[in-house]
């Protein structure tokens, strides 16, 4: 799935702006760090803060790991506790799977996403919460968020690596913020046959197959010549694609021809 | 993002019937072949089909990265062409982020998911190619797929490694069998307070501000009252949490009792 385009690079910059400040807390693995910049930069997301990372700040085994990414990594703040990093919030949700005590409202990844985009727009700054990998957040974490992000997961195998659980949560947000069409067919350089390509093709056939018998039955050629033009136009032509196989007709016409 | 309840297995048995074949062309590393099988359960997916592995089947390196997914490992086939891997799937899709000279359609992942779940369900096969981590898939393997799935990523970064990609295509296709709430809020043992306990608790504490001064101008009583009761409305309170606040408010009121 490679295809970075760096003229494009302005495009994700404005993006950023949009989504929310990941906040690890107390992540034990630069590795994991540089692989959750990665996530976050496929998903324009820029803004790491890190709480209590427990190797400090082991920028080349978070650089190496992060398979460029290293803008985030270069912007990435530290924080001393989980109280300051979301000082400046004014939305923040908690990551956990686990069921906790608290009585605080779950939300899907993809409701929070399409409900807080609106109002990210608007200038308000909301941040999501991961804990560390071996443990999760802490009840007094999760307590300081207005609600816990839900990833719908296999419940007989729903263990995440830190790095997904982001690149989920990132996709989410870049998808509530992109306007993705659910289906596009490029054309590249051609264009879409016109309905007078196609019938000049279909009469085209349509007399090969009445000349070679396959047409013979009177009763049932008006059915066969509908769902022959039914399955062509089904197609989607493109006038390249016409002209082919008006070519693969005349071929297979004349072949003893060129048989000899 | 831990969690797993190995007691509900069973849901995810009967959910993978619903999922699409993952084939992997040409994967170059064992680790990669194990991480993506580990993507794969935890989205349900449970038929893996590789297309001449670079490694043969490196089953040891596989195991070790897929982090307990080995019943995904356990039931892979290893076919000699895509063709071959393919020829019992009804409907493929094709996942590449380059633009390639072949007229395609392209779908989103969201949609193609949406779309294709009901016809999984009636028994119409389906399947995802993926291609080798270096070069992605052939123009001939595209050739024969019917439709391109397309994942959302910044424009500017949009290298996504192989078991990050069927992570992002396993959650679609998850997300679109599973009943997943916009938003619940878990109360565990607890019940939500009747409009009387609420009702009970605001007249409590009305009096006390009466009594203190704090709604002393009678010209903003009605709003400020209005506005205090709406607060607290809005945090949706359990019964115990009502009591909890009014316990707060005869402790703040009679302090300096306690104090002496």
């Amino acid at each position: 799935m490679a295809g970075t385009d760096r003229r494009r690079k302005g495009e994700a910059e404005d993006f950023c702006k949009n989504g929310p400040v990941i906040v690890l807390v107390e992540p034990q693995l630069g590795e994991n760090i540089g692989m959750v910049a990665r996530a976050m930069l496929n998903f324009g997301l820029m803004e790491l803060r890190l709480v209590n990372p427990r190797e400090g700040w082991s920028r080349d085994k978070a650089i190496k790991a992060s398979s460029g990414a290293t803008i985030v990594l270069d912007r990435a703040q530290i924080f001393e506790s989980t109280a300051e990093a979301i000082a400046d919030l004014e939305q923040v949700y908690a990551t956990t799977a686990r069921p906790r005590d608290l009585v605080k409202p779950m939300l899907s990844a993809r409701h929070a996403a399409a409900t807080y985009t609106p109002l990210i727009r608007q200038g308000i700054k909301c941040g999501v919460l991961f804990g560390k990998e071996s443990k999760g957040l802490s009840n007094d974490d999760v307590a300081l968020a207005d609600a816990i992000l839900h990833l719908p997961l296999n419940p007989a195998f729903a263990s995440l690596n830190l790095a997904q659980a982001v690149l989920l949560i990132g996709y989410e947000w870049f998808c509530a913020n992109s306007e993705v069409p659910d289906k596009v067919t490029p054309l590249g350089k051609g264009r879409p046959a016109s309905k007078q390509d196609l019938m000049g093709f279909f009469e085209q056939l349509e007399s090969e197959l009445d000349a070679s018998g396959f047409l013979r039955v009177p009763d049932k050629r008006p059915s066969m010549v509908r769902n022959i033009r039914s399955l062509f136009t089904r197609a989607n032509l493109t006038f390249q694609e016409v002209s082919t196989l008006r070519g693969i007709i005349s071929f297979l016409v004349h072949k003893k021809s060129f048989r000899k």
